[in-house]
């Protein structure tokens, strides 16, 4: 057990002060075998589900068998050059990241889920008192309860979440969809666009507290026109709150782990069930989500933040090892990875992640995050660079290359890509425009980040004309009969003979 | 054990002689118990799992319980009048008719997924001969052995198979998406979209065998322009594969079951892995479906097929009838719900109901669907069945009623709606255009029909010049220190400092 002693400006109680920060969705869901049920549960994202180092990790330590290249100041990124024969493990070993194992929490979930779905507001609360030491006063909080604890926010702040708020919106409502209509020789077809009625938003708790992932989440469903989100978050401070007020949050739920995603999915006394349900989470929160999928919807199945930084002679090592560290410092499980044409980049970026770990407030994260799950591959050239991203499919990748463009035609799967040298993932975590909200551990290959999309239900529409069903009505009839199904070939075959 | 006598023209097996169909999302996951493993797995939607009558089942019985009309000759539908105590408990229960039970499936399904994961291509073929009492020769076959079994389909089908992919293609081609680019005060953003490299559909295997569905989820997935779909069937056909064919599929895995849902997300020797699975299947297509989910994307857990008709005085009973038998005969399961004003209309179905029955090949499947799930609600006025329609959702909406369009403003939830008495939904399920994979179990409040919009992915685009970034990024720097983010703030000071 590793303890950190991290400053921290946001964190109101004592309680909150051991923990990594996960942003986006970045549950934990990497197997690690020391959490504890009883803390990881009760507040999403914190305590002991972060700070147990994961040393022991599968992937870690394939990562490390495959060291290969000499250490560079006890070197931070593990090197692996183009001829060892280890690499390949590696990446293979890294491709296989997002394979959650939430199969140890699913006991202890499936209770507290058949405990809410049971119990609603008491079981709620009871589970706040096991979980958490308290018993909130009321669980659920409306528009003016929102707008009370907004209100204590200082006014920078509030006016800081409405500039990136304004922001995400611009970018968002670039993504609305409207349908469409059109007749075809006699038949009328569409696609009607609908927003989803009531939406869960997630937020962790503990430490773990964005009020940029409030933004990021809400926006988009703000922008979907969805009638009521609500967000659900323990203890929620003014500083979510007041993002939480700015993005159009209808509802707040003073709830975490399990217990909230239970509250959402099934409905309580005081809290409405919804739709859908989005937002990061650890390893309690990811487990629930998918044990309620089906009754609502959920938003993919996370793990740790990542960033693959592609960086050819032309960029400042400086500024890659700025942008590894804005990764690893959220979480010892994030995955700060470096591809690069030039070995002196690599060794040049190692020796300046050293320098800069130097008095960076949470260096013990980041340095273990470094360390345990930081790699470097070097390469030949920019199509091998390309490849390596595409096949490594990362949440956030960062081109530091001249022509950045051009080579992200040949990668395929990425979450965000910051083009260039003076795009910091850091600004796409606030205020770039696009959520923050993206899939990892590989999953860009078939999910997109968060969006508008997320929010909207489509229904298809058909209405045949009487001339129309006559023009088709002998194929329907032989395609029915053909598959079998006489009562579908006579539904078609009774309107054509009626006067 | 209810044994049907089904005549039909596409089984080209003895052993594929028992079983319902199921078409679309309609895989079995309602709480039923009295299916053998050995049988299910076998082949998905055959055998065991549709032919045991679900006398027991919750749903039904809460239904029967409700009933309070007459019968009306041993009444098809039950029939619930507004003044009805047990009406509400009949809409609760029909509410929660997508709450699957997949816990009882999920040990023999892990296993054969571990088998398949371990054992490649052999332990395929071992489940075959296990559960099919067969060893496939080849389990994969390209496209020249797809064309060679394609050929073996009659021309007229062929053509008919032609006529209704074109029709399918060209709705879908609406819903293509081009992603968009733009710039804001020195931001260029965007959002790129390209197809997911590689998509398995499944297509369900003994008798419930419809080339339909293949053109139904693999002409969305060409027209999304993805350049791998895999077809997983188990013993192929010559229509199944001439839909193959039309519908540009690239390959064809014959497995069926579990087996083929490992293959397609682990990949075997012989098969490459996809990245994403869609389409049908029975309780243990579903299960499988849903434990490698988070390694691959898959489309919603789905449910039996439903059809819920709206009439008012001008339907034509008889229309009505066959519509609702339409989707009756395909599964003792599927749900056949009537909504009606007009109480001479409930009692003027049944009796249709009853004389249609007479002679429909798949009657005994039929009538069991209509008197275990079938349900007739009468409503006092427009607005009434417009509230019940939006409350449960349906897979399919059919609105014989007048200015059917105005009835829909107030109906948020449904799949697919078939507007007019001109429209049966046996048109949308073969040529209208729209996919016939539809959500099912209520899952329409928040889930689409399948689409291109389910073969894509999306990434975020982010570039900043030098005096964006300059412009932005006090608000950056603060924002991250509000919560905590030291790194990320320097991330982008670094940037500012530079020359």
């Amino acid at each position: 057990m590793i303890l950190l002693d991290v400053a921290d400006e946001t964190s109101p109680r004592a309680d909150d002060s051991l923990g990594a920060r996960s942003r986006g969705k970045h549950s934990r869901v990497g197997r690690r075998g020391s959490d504890s049920v009883s803390a990881s549960v009760s507040d999403s994202d914190s305590v002991s589900d972060s700070v147990s180092a994961s040393v022991s990790d599968s992937v870690s330590d394939s990562l490390h068998a495959a060291k290969s290249w000499p250490c560079y100041l006890c070197s931070m990124l593990t090197i692996h050059a183009p001829e060892d024969a280890s690499r390949e493990a590696a990446l293979e070993s890294l491709s296989r990241r997002g394979e959650a194992d939430l199969a140890r929490v699913e006991p202890a979930v499936r209770e507290i889920l058949a405990a809410v779905r049971a119990g609603g507001d008491a079981a709620v609360s009871e589970l706040a008192e096991r979980f958490e030491g308290r018993r909130p006063e009321r669980i659920w909080l409306g528009s003016e309860r929102i707008a009370e604890g907004a209100a204590l926010a200082p006014a920078e702040v509030r006016r800081d979440l409405q500039a990136a708020a304004d922001r995400i919106r611009r970018y968002h409502e670039h993504q609305r969809e409207v349908g469409f209509r059109y007749e075809e020789d006699g038949i009328a077809l569409g696609m009607r666009v609908r927003p989803i009625r009531a939406v869960g938003v997630y937020a962790p708790g503990g430490k773990a507290r964005y009020p940029s992932t409030v933004l990021m989440t809400a926006v988009p469903a703000q922008v979907a026109g969805v009638p009521r989100v609500v967000l659900a978050t323990p203890r929620p401070t003014p500083e979510l709150l007041a993002a939480a007020q700015i993005a159009g949050v209808h509802e707040v739920v003073d709830a975490g782990g399990a217990q909230a995603i239970g509250a959402l999915a099934y409905g309580t006394q005081s809290v409405a069930r919804v739709e859908k349900i989005v937002g990061p989470g650890n390893i309690y929160v990811a487990c629930a989500k998918r044990l309620v999928f089906g009754l609502v919807d959920i938003d993919s199945i996370a793990g740790p933040s990542e960033i693959l930084v592609v960086a050819d002679e032309s960029a400042d090592p400086a500024v890659v090892a700025a942008d590894l560290l804005s990764q690893a410092e959220h979480d010892e499980d994030a995955y700060p990875l470096l591809v690069t044409t030039s070995a002196a980049m690599a060794e040049a970026v190692n020796a300046a992640l050293v320098a800069q770990l130097e008095g960076l407030p949470r260096r013990a994260v980041a340095e273990i995050s470094l360390r345990e799950r930081g790699a470097c591959f070097l390469v030949r050239d920019r199509a091998e660079a390309a490849r390596l991203a595409d096949r490594l499919a990362p949440e956030h990748l960062a081109l530091a290359v001249e022509r950045a463009e051009e080579l992200l035609e040949g990668i395929g799967a990425a979450g965000a890509v910051f083009l260039g040298h003076q795009t910091p993932e850091a600004a796409g975590d606030y205020a770039a425009g696009p959520s923050h909200v993206l899939p990892t551990g590989g999953a860009t290959r078939y999910a997109s980040p968060l969006g508008v999309y997320d929010f909207i239900v489509r229904t298809s529409l058909v209405r045949y004309s009487r001339e129309a069903l006559e023009a088709q009505g002998d194929l329907l009839e032989r395609l029915a009969r053909l598959e079998g199904l006489e009562a579908h070939a006579r539904a078609v075959a009774i309107r054509r003979r009626e006067p």
